[in-house]
């Protein structure tokens, strides 16, 4: 027997084993997950595991490796997050997520750090030897809501988009906030005296960090599109580039003390668009596929090791504290949110209701970034202290917010997510009205977002796609490209022969499709001549139009990390062709 | 900058980026890989890289780790050679395989030893300190064909199916030979006395490394297949078993010093077939898709590895003993191959014919196996010169044999693989001969293949299927599940609407579809009431075949490890469905 040679592979592959095993346990029993999250479980397995470990060795079982779990962990995770953000909505509120995820993570890191500093100063409970600075470290690293857990509970209770975005893309962005503050503070615990230049030197920071990732990011995400340019003779390598370029991307950043996870949200969200275009749909399949496989066990077995790293003897009990750290936790979120929404509130029409305030509020989970950081604290003798106390605080916000946002969704009332994805009807509107208020918004001479986002997308089409995309002969026009979309997606779903619907589609349908297909607005008022269809492809598309969009086909919604859309049962599918071929004849 | 911090990860994406984009390279230019294979062309790139760190560090640049060789980059590549596997010539051919693997590697090891210790003998060579005990262990390592090698050349060169799987088969089942080979006389050199006993042990270890890789293999293999009968409900963690379970089987294997590389054919070779029925569609396109990317990565690694470890100041050049090695490796192959298949001839009625045995000769490839095991060896005075021998051999076989084996296959008007698919009534004729061959075996009391076949056939039916599928109700007829399988093809494919051919089947085609339909043959004699299908399912079936079967359905051959079955361009097949929309209108 030869354990020692294969030891780490086999271990690890063990570990993934149990995690993906627990998954399916979990699944077996249908009752068991709609009422308590899987990330409660998934601790609960890992707390048994700790506690047999503990009893037969006799001693703390092995706590989660802080470098294991950014650099292999995490970035699976992040990366699934960021190619499948609904960028609509993402763009469309990311003045309030900044606002949240900046303003707000500052809030609650000074809110926290000082109220405890005042607990610290009560003479009974003992702690006058921690400093002011050591509870703006612990502050630091306890305020952050972490992505992990919000996801793990948010795609579960299927509240509507734009709250869902607000809490998620918070939790994703607040991790340059969160990396400047603690590395701050962290440095100054350990000089003598700290200048004003170093303040203003960490605000600054902030700028380099964030804007700093989304620069390394969107420059490997363009990169990964360029490369999928000369993949066309080797399609089996192509979903390898999306995986390898985000990676570097996340890597470089950190390696730089960047924010690794608005890189890989940066490059994921750039390079989408493009290496779709580009490579076959089996490897987008394969990419979309193992992404979800990848994050969904990456997430596993954060959480198990969350719960075997909390037994032990590391933990410093000192109630006071710990349970103050909780109910400041709570307190100061709750304020923050409430202050912000305020001022949100007072420049937008489609305001934040007070439901969505609370859910806000309470939807701020802790997670298994908090705990890494603690335990990469440099060792002095109150770490034990934050251990228990962020340990603690990990456990309250995931069992108990995890446990009973749910029944509060349902009791508040909160809009849901819409089950059904846009039909074709509606996307056609809702990309003319676009237009229309871009074109509002360029007369009136204000630069809001549809401005922007015209302007984006007419330097995207100009030259980004250009350069990016393969086979890149002429900008076809959007309407054409979404019919062929359809089109492509109802081949591979549908054999239905014979099945065709001969009504002709509404004429105001037809005309509205064609305001939305000379593609840019610019065209119309600008350049009209140049790039208008030649009136061949014009009618010929006309007809086709009005021949094959007979029937609206919905899609699957588009959120949930455990399954990908559309994702049938192929003998249900295989079956009901059966039974149509046959009616046909 | 904190490179210390992120240097493993990021040198082992770097690597492999770099290996993913000189494939793209060498594909940019169409002409390059018609005249040199690709694995010569990444071992040049290996040999640059190599000089580059040798002529900047001014010492030997790292030679490949064996443990990051056997461990990580072999287990991929085999496990898509086993899980590719075409099973029914690999079965056909099992015998000849064998005595190729096992017969032909000791008569290659003892020739190969035996003479090279006669050239020791010579003075003026000054070889007379090299033992005949390490020349056998050099022998031992230098005589086994490589898969790695031989896969990346026929792959290339697209011989016949049986040629193929003779050489590829033979490399692959040499394993567990060479194995026990290399360990026992490892183990020889470094004891004082030898005794008989040894020797025999050293026999009945073949059969414990050989079966015993099989068992954990299929043991891995069944358990894998027992686990996705649930995993409903978390479709997107079904891949990840196909390859947690034949990694584990793999480095299991290991562990017990059994042979790795049966274990993980004998598991993929197991799993497959239930697998592939309890995954979705979806998956299955991701396993596949995600192997072949996998193995395609970890041979372009292995290949520039190779390369990178030539450079260096590891070898001792002593000429004689160097083209000797390569002179003997040659004439001991082609003796062998002459004298086995002399034998294996004179049992079978169709024969290996002259050709063909050259070929098998000839395409006797050395790899990154051979490599790694004379890297293992424990240092004594003359390893450096097994090392200069070794990388001699390999970059003999794989630049001069394999730059010549196809003219050669040309020029020798090899029967090469057909290049289409057996069409649906020829599928239905080999199947209904099989059973017609199993009849005469039970009846002539010969128990030959088709009998075991078709006894593994029923044992499959009546127990394993049970056990192993999710969805198992009744033993499906074959000819149903041909039919469901094409049909679902067919859907993913085509989406042509009213495109149906209306032609009734010829009488002949479908009574020979249902003399195969009544799936087993015992069915017909023993059990003839119980299994027959229920009438009005029959009457149905036959009507849906009568109409349905119009069109004979041409799929991609099954081999190439680079590309995917059925991998045309998306694009192209949506073009396809609109014109054929549009005329059906």
């Amino acid at each position: 027997l030869d354990y020692q040679h294969v030891q780490v592979p086999f271990e690890i592959t063990l570990w993934i084993m149990l995690a993906s095993l627990a998954k399916i346990g979990f699944h077996l029993y249908n009752k068991l997950p709609s009422v308590v999250p899987e990330s409660c479980l998934l601790i609960f397995v890992g707390l048994i595991m700790g506690g047999i470990i503990y009893g037969l060795n006799d001693r703390s079982p092995p706590v989660m490796d802080s470098d294991i779990f950014f650099l292999y962990l995490l970035p699976p995770i992040v990366l699934d997050a960021g190619y499948f953000m609904p960028s609509r909505p993402f763009f469309e509120n990311i003045g309030t997520i900044l606002l949240y995820a900046v303003v707000g993570t500052i809030w609650n890191v000074f809110g926290i750090g000082f109220s405890l500093y005042g607990i610290c100063q009560v003479k009974s409970f003992r702690l006058q030897d921690v400093s002011l600075l050591h509870n703006l470290l612990f502050g630091s690293l306890i305020a952050a809501v972490d992505p992990v857990a919000v996801l793990a509970v948010f795609e579960e209770i299927h509240v509507n988009e734009k709250l869902h975005i607000l809490v998620f893309g918070e939790s994703l962005l607040n991790d340059a906030v969160t990396v400047v503050l603690y590395k701050l503070f962290r440095s100054f615990c350990e000089m003598p005296t700290i200048k004003s230049v170093d303040v203003f030197a960490g605000i600054g920071k902030f700028f380099v960090v964030g804007l700093g990732g989304v620069l390394v990011g969107l420059s490997f995400g363009f990169t990964a599109a360029f490369t999928t340019r000369f993949t066309k003779d080797i399609r089996v390598i192509e979903p390898l580039f999306v995986f390898l370029y985000s990676y570097l991307s996340y890597l470089t950043a950190e390696m730089f003390h960047l924010s690794g996870i608005v890189a890989i949200i940066s490059c994921a969200m750039g390079m989408k668009r493009y290496v779709e275009a580009n490579i076959s749909l089996k490897s987008h399949t394969t990419v979309k596929y193992f992404m979800k496989m990848w994050s969904s066990v990456s997430d596993t077995l954060i959480f198990i090791f969350l719960g075997v790293s909390t037994i032990g003897e590391n933990h410093e009990w000192n109630w006071p504290y710990i349970c103050f750290t909780v109910i400041f936790c709570l307190v100061w979120r709750a304020l923050g949110v409430l202050v912000l929404t305020f001022f949100v509130n007072r420049f937008h029409v489609n305001t934040i209701t007070s439901k969505d305030q609370f859910i806000i509020a309470y939807g701020g989970l802790r997670g298994a970034i908090c705990f890494s950081l603690v335990f990469l604290l440099p060792d002095f003798h109150r770490k034990k202290l934050f251990i228990a106390a962020t340990t603690v605080v990990i456990l309250f916000t995931v069992f108990v917010q995890g446990m009973t946002i749910r029944p509060l969704v349902d009791l508040l009332a909160v809009k849901r997510k819409r089950e059904s994805a846009p039909t074709v009807g509606e996307q056609i509107h809702i990309r003319f009205l676009d237009h229309l208020l871009a074109g509002i918004e360029d007369i009136s001479g204000h630069w809001g977002q549809y401005y922007w986002k015209d302007k984006l997308e007419y330097f995207n089409s100009k030259y980004l796609q250009k350069i990016l995309l393969r086979e890149y002969d002429q900008p076809k026009s959007s309407i054409v490209l979404l019919y062929e979309k359809l089109e492509r997606k109802h081949a591979m779903e549908l054999a239905q022969a014979g099945q065709l619907g001969h009504g002709l589609a509404h004429p105001s349908f037809l005309c509205s499709a064609f305001l939305c297909s000379s593609s840019d607005r610019t065209v119309i008022t600008d350049q009209k001549l140049e790039d208008t269809p030649n009136p061949d492809v014009l009618d010929n598309m006309q007809e086709i139009l009005a021949r094959n969009l007979y029937r609206i086909r919905r899609t699957g919604p588009a959120y949930n990390r455990h399954t990908l859309p559309g994702d049938s049962e192929p003998t249900e599918r295989a079956k009901e062709i059966l039974i149509l071929r046959h009616k046909g004849l």
